[in-house]
């Protein structure tokens, strides 16, 4: 199945969810409806709201409180993008300028802080601070677990227990939150509540092992795609962890060695230490066990549309080539 | 009264308040603990916390849902201050280095992130959905005024009516908060609530009033303050506005001209131009005029040191030189 395909059950859904989100971005200040309104031209992939959709539609029926935690996701996640931009300086968004280079970046950040609160006065005004709790848990584990990668990467200290705490905190995090957002807005199964979290927690996992992977073989496949980021910012991500725990004792310091260096052509040397010594391999395995994991927590629902697409979702995510 | 003698009677309850702060922002991260320590070093003048503890003190007494409240707005505050000096690329901060100049801007942003995260869980923990909502309604408020101050700086249409929109949105509903919430914690008396809520959004326009003006006639009182900084960037405050309506319209055709050119010496300019039309006169009655309001809104209230305080307050803002 391709993304289209997945998506294909909750279509009208994802439609109302557009009009919400457009409404819910409005504002008496002419600039704000002329920067969000931009926004809504950067069509981007909306990952966020269709997770939250299926689980809703998995555990029971959408109705407006799962577009209410649809709107607050995608706020919040809109407004991250917006405030990255402007940290990284980047001149593009999803093939449009972005808005700090349109709008320069006191605006972006403001528009940033706008969207937030926007997102937070969405579910306090209908009362869903229990949704509001679970999001904000999850941005306090994202700016963790980042943080977390930063000391790891500057103390070059990281191991495969801390590799798999920073991806949890910094990606699965927010990617739990949407399914479980979606479930309880559909149910007060605790156990189906319960399933949709697993199922989210798991996805983000593999979603982030199989992203990290990609730094390292995505060339191989893909013209254009850039990789070797990860080494270039000395970030230790699984198949590079692996390889050093299991290559003998002295190539391991030589690789480290030249990773602390400066050498720009350190990617290749790196890459085939990798390859050599199964960091790919194990990768890609430890992907398949976190997808795996993820189909497992949602087997016992009834057969239904939302239930393929979710565990289509989960086929995606482990073999995508980008 | 200086602003020692002002907060002489909440000296107890502001140490307790630091330590609980310092509590707040505690993380299982070390990289998260170095830097807030850091910022913990940064000493800032604490007026919001302040605010809060004596609208309390003056409606009741202070209590644990006021620490709750002042560590809500300041956990706010500092994640905005920590954003701000990424978005400025500003190297220092209360006479230290910078965030973002010590631990790069991914670091910084990503801390501004965790403190923001953990302002929303220490009143999400304890039930206190009304002081979210409250504060969440500023954060709007501030984005937005900020927002159409840059929109009306664009256009060069900025008058009187919008630029009291302007700063008690973007500064006032802060102050306003602050006093609000300090109100809510110690008293349930609607009355009260909503004098505290009045005489925040007074002070907070009297404090922007007096700082539009200090960017014109600060270099006559202090060596080393910088002024024309709002000239330079466009931006229309009372003074200049004022002038513009009142001077004869082919002197103030003339300054417009002068202020959409690139002229580096227009400040000169436009400050004897300001001076001559009344702008500073009108701009200092306009502040006068905000702090009575603020200090009638609490008369009612029976003598006590807090009260004392809060009107030196208004007093101390409205004369500052600095």
């Amino acid at each position: 199945m391709n993304l289209k395909e997945i998506i294909s059950p909750i279509d009208k859904e994802l439609e109302e969810f557009q009009k919400q989100f457009s409404g819910s971005m409005k504002s008496k200040v002419a600039l704000i409806d002329l920067i969000t309104k931009y926004i809504l031209k950067q069509k981007g992939k909306k990952v966020r709201p269709v997770l939250v959709l299926l689980s809703a539609k998995l555990c029971g029926s959408i109705n407006q409180r799962t577009y209410i935690a649809a709107n607050l996701v995608e706020l919040l996640h809109t407004a991250t993008l917006v405030h990255d931009d402007v940290v990284d300086d980047a001149k593009k968004r999803r093939g449009l300028a972005s808005i700090n280079a349109v709008w320069k970046n006191k605006a972006a950040v403001l528009i940033g802080d706008f969207l937030l609160s926007k997102g937070l006065l969405v579910s306090l005004d209908n009362g869903e601070f229990e949704f509001l709790q679970t999001t904000s848990e999850a941005v306090r584990r994202m700016s963790e677990g980042e943080l977390l990668q930063i000391q790891k990467a500057r103390n070059f200290d990281a191991t495969e227990e801390t590799y798999f705490r920073v991806i949890s905190d910094k990606t699965a995090s927010l990617i739990k939150t949407c399914c479980k957002l979606g479930a309880l807005s559909s149910t007060k199964d605790a156990d189906k509540i319960e399933a949709l979290s697993v199922y989210g927690e798991n996805l983000g996992i593999a979603f982030q092992l199989r992203d990290d992977l990609l730094d390292y073989v995505g060339r191989k496949k893909l013209l254009g795609k850039s990789t070797g980021n990860d080494v270039k910012e000395k970030k230790f991500t699984l198949p590079l962890i692996y390889s050093l725990d299991n290559a003998p004792k002295k190539k391991s310091a030589e690789i480290m060695k030249l990773i602390k260096s400066d050498s720009i052509k350190k990617f290749e040397s790196v890459y085939y230490f990798v390859e050599e010594y199964g960091g790919i391999e194990y990768s890609m395995k430890k992907t398949e066990h976190y997808g795996k994991k993820a189909a497992d927590a949602i087997k016992d629902f009834k057969d239904s549309d939302a239930k393929t697409s979710l565990l289509e979702l989960v086929n995606f995510v482990t073999k995508r080539e980008y």
